[in-house]
């Protein structure tokens, strides 16, 4: 079988990087990983021997380089069906995809004013204009799915799913900038957290080097 | 049959919006569009009468609302497996994938300096910091891709599909702007511009009423 590798930058930083490896995780596929720690001198070099576009995450696989984190959990969905990263459904998968999609083009205040930083407790920071309304909208984004779609489980539309992945870096965020919750989504938040795969993450990430850029 | 209804914003000026029309219109199924016009004090009550999360685009299937342009098409591809709008080889499914979400994650300086608005000519305007390198991303991705992928066709991947819709409103930016393109390029450009429901959408869009905020 063809090796699996995921290339992603700094665990502590990298929202982006941290979607797909949980998707990946949650296949329970053996892979390769690669971390390449952000902001050095030789970060384009390293991340342009594996990604030749030079951006990561990206999804080796074989000779197929993936590198966009919807893209490559996407590919994962298919060549992985028995993980069922996508609901069964088809309109609960078409709802996961929207959420997940939405996930991936906004929320720039929320991105901007409260940085992923796994490590860090940064209680009240981060409350710029905006950021109220992106998080507005996705705590109700949170309970729609959980009201519609989460009788099988604790996450979003029950069983885990690639919208989970996809909120997670969210979901640090805010333990990270203590935003308060109600209590469905400080359920939810609680199950994301109690995720394997991103205790072992989490874990990683306190033992990186910090990253200037990110820590002003 | 359950109706498909696409609710979309301002023609001139919703970029969003035309993605998944185009992918809707090459799958030939019959489907009503709503048009909501932009930035009118009843735009929002308009919206949320078919789009309840408040979003354009939305389509309606039935009784299910997918409110993302990407989820939209994702939805099209598997819904109308015969209008293969996502190129029928997994490598090259997953780099069409790639390409189509990286656009819809990224290029916010083209976005914010060359706004789609169709019907205008602003030859030489929007060349603000960063859109050169949007640009060059841009045409490395479409080269790479009619290089790798293109022989079928005049597209991306040959035949039409998804990563041309989320390209179209690039190209149209491209006229708008007299962006200047390589051979490649170019040829791509005028290959989209001859698709009969952009050429449809043109049309609809030069009736339109101006919005202010788009204008200036």
């Amino acid at each position: 079988m063809k090796e699996l590798t995921l290339v992603v930058g700094s665990k502590n930083y990298s929202s982006w990087s941290l979607r797909p490896y949980l998707a990946l995780a949650h296949t329970g596929q053996p892979f390769r990983e690669v971390v390449v720690q952000l902001d050095k001198p030789d970060t384009a070099a390293n991340i342009t021997k594996y990604s030749p576009s030079g951006r990561v995450p990206a999804l080796l696989h074989g000779d197929l380089v993936i590198w966009d984190s919807l893209a490559i959990c996407e590919y994962l969905a298919e060549q992985f069906p028995q993980a069922k990263l996508w609901p069964e459904a088809s309109a609960a998968r078409a709802i996961a995809r929207s959420v997940s999609a939405e996930m991936h083009s906004s929320f720039a205040n929320l991105r901007n004013n409260m940085g992923m930083n796994i490590r860090a407790s940064r209680p009240g920071e981060g409350r710029a204009p905006g950021v109220a309304e992106d998080i507005a909208r996705i705590t109700s984004l949170w309970k729609e799915c959980r009201a519609r779609f989460g009788q099988g489980g604790p996450f979003l539309f029950g069983a885990f799913s690639i919208a989970d992945a996809f909120y997670a870096p969210v979901v640090t965020r805010f333990v990270t900038y203590d935003v308060e919750l109600d209590a469905v989504c400080a359920a939810y938040r609680d199950a994301v957290l109690a995720l394997p795969a991103l205790k072992a993450w989490t874990e990683a990430a306190r033992n990186e080097p910090p990253v200037a850029r990110y820590e002003k």
